[in-house]
């Protein structure tokens, strides 16, 4: 009798899988030892499937097998974490067979992760884990409960004898609080410098930057008059600006320049990664600016700007650059090659967390 | 000059758009005041565009407009967070416009919340709420380093003079570690009751309960040997079995059965949610049982298996509560409508967190 309900349950079991129509077989993306990709992906009845990807020039056309699979295999890439994406007759979709999705609001991505011969910088390796604290937080400035990420380090000490910096980490355009951690590995990177004694133990708050539709310099108000209170009321951190950096990428990039740089008496260190200046906010702050520059350059510890020389936004970042120098302050660039990219982030990063608190 | 900068910089972010080819008017889901859902999707290629939902009976033909849009309005549903994906042209797919999605490692589906006019036991309400922590363990019994979740409730007192009960909850079979969470909103529940009062203050801790290619039942020991050591000697919890409680679903309510009632030494509370039996593991286990009944129904304060009618595997479950009634266990039931979902779920875990540790 028994026996008979296991058959009934497998059967069970066979028509759900039957109903979502995924062929058993398929494995995407698979990763080989020289460091080739094979993406495949099961659509018997489209036209035209194709992977757009990080590691590729232009989208790669797949090939359809007898059993509506399409597949292609990516020549060997360098190994980091790559978002991609298929094509499939002109719509963009994540890789249905793959469980690392990039955290983003707008573009559905997959994440696929090429190991190196030896750990990267970001890999999850044997050593002291921090923790990521999903919260809530009251926002008074938007009215409403939201989100944000809090890494604390290994052998984190909550009771408050040891008090701690604080790193606001602020992400990109269409990201969520989520893209530092998951496409990002903010934290493993943050373990990895720690264990390494290359960076000082610290608190990463990574917010939820997005606050449309609301004007986007709500979020500044936001920052200063409700994230930073609850993180200082809810954490041991040190409160004096020397223990307080903020950086971010692309929008999130911006969003450090008009944080940081008009609350210099607030941040000592100022990283600004590939920033989209192109808002109101940073016109109305840097316009027409005339900073006391030799109280600011004494006030921020630390001021960079990274950027990549085929970012799209290159041209613009080198034109910040020129102002930020014409106005005298000292700042620090980071140049390096590629785009507009989540491996440059992680390089930018790992690069400010060895920077900052020293 | 600047001037320039910025339009050249709109025209940049302008054609990413475009070479997304993503409408920008595009909103999915949208969820009306009279609880109505409108699902919409960019296919202008596309032959045959269906929504699944768990609020449906069966998928929904969706319509195309002149300008490549399919959609379709469902009908007033029942407040709650539902899954729901798309077929296109028979292949699943998560909405592409849609941030939240169902964690799982195999169905790609998305979630819609539909507010109820009073909140619900998972709704995000203005009470005091506990964090999420994202961990490392390292697993001497799979030799590897594993993630899980742990919920740590309002108020937690982490240096030790309060210690907690905790709950050990484990997701279904295809799920993740963060199913609980993102789609069961245990985190919600828990504080939503802790509020009310109605649950004690407790630790709740989701593993990523798959250990394949490894054989099932190693979880068990992962569970037991890596797990809980790692949770107790990491958190401020108490360690007799009156303070330890096991709960899961699906095959993960199969996993509780197999670890709660092997140990009941170490769990006092041992609650299944529509447990999946069909395995070597029980079988083992359940096959040719005889319990010492009076022993473990001392050992025992709560055993319950939550069952909805509908569900696929209620005929197998009846069968366990049958077996299990008749070895003399005192075991609760929890009879429900509904299928196989994590609406019930919540419901369950909802039950379960109003019960233990009293």
């Amino acid at each position: 009798m028994k026996q008979i309900f296991y058959i009934l349950l497998i059967l069970a079991f066979s028509a759900l899988t039957a109903f979502a129509q995924r062929p058993p077989s398929i494995s995407s993306p698979e990763v080989a030892p020289d460091h080739s990709i094979t993406f495949r992906y099961y659509a018997p009845k489209a036209q035209k499937v194709m992977v757009s990807g990080e590691f590729l020039a232009a989208p790669m056309l797949m090939t359809k097998d007898t059993s509506g699979i399409w597949s292609v295999t990516v020549p060997s890439v360098k190994p980091d974490i790559y978002p991609y994406s298929f094509w499939v007759d002109s719509v963009q979709i994540a890789d249905p067979n793959n469980t690392y999705i990039f955290a983003n609001e707008r573009f559905k991505r997959s994440i696929v992760e090429v190991h190196g011969d030896q750990p990267l910088i970001h890999s999850l390796q044997n050593v002291p884990h921090g923790k990521i604290n999903y919260r809530y937080y009251q926002s008074s400035t938007l009215g409403t409960t939201r989100t944000l990420l809090v890494y604390t380090p290994p052998n984190f000490d909550a009771n408050g004898k040891t008090k701690y910096p604080v790193l606001y980490l602020i992400h990109g355009g269409s990201d969520t609080e989520e893209t530092w951690t998951k496409v990002g590995r903010a934290n493993l990177i943050a373990d990895n410098l720690i264990a390494q004694k290359k960076a000082t133990p610290m608190i990463i708050v990574m917010p939820y930057a997005n606050v449309a539709p609301s004007p986007r310099e709500l979020f500044t108000k936001d920052m200063m008059n409700d994230i930073i209170p609850f993180v200082e009321s809810n954490y041991p951190v040190l409160t004096d600006s020397k223990s307080r950096a903020i950086a971010g990428f692309s929008v999130g990039g911006g969003q450090t320049l008009n944080i940081g740089l008009t609350n210099p008496d607030k941040f000592a260190y100022v990283c600004s990664y590939a920033p989209f200046t192109a808002t109101d906010e940073f016109k109305k702050n840097f316009g027409n600016w005339s900073p006391n520059a030799a109280l600011m350059n004494k006030q921020l510890k630390l001021f960079t700007i990274s950027i990549a020389t085929e970012d799209f936004l290159y041209e613009s970042v080198k034109q910040n650059i020129a102002m930020f120098k014409e106005k005298q302050l000292n700042l620090e660039t980071l140049v390096v090659s590629g785009g507009h990219t989540w491996m440059n982030c992680k390089l930018y990063l790992a690069n400010t967390l060895q920077q900052i608190f020293k």
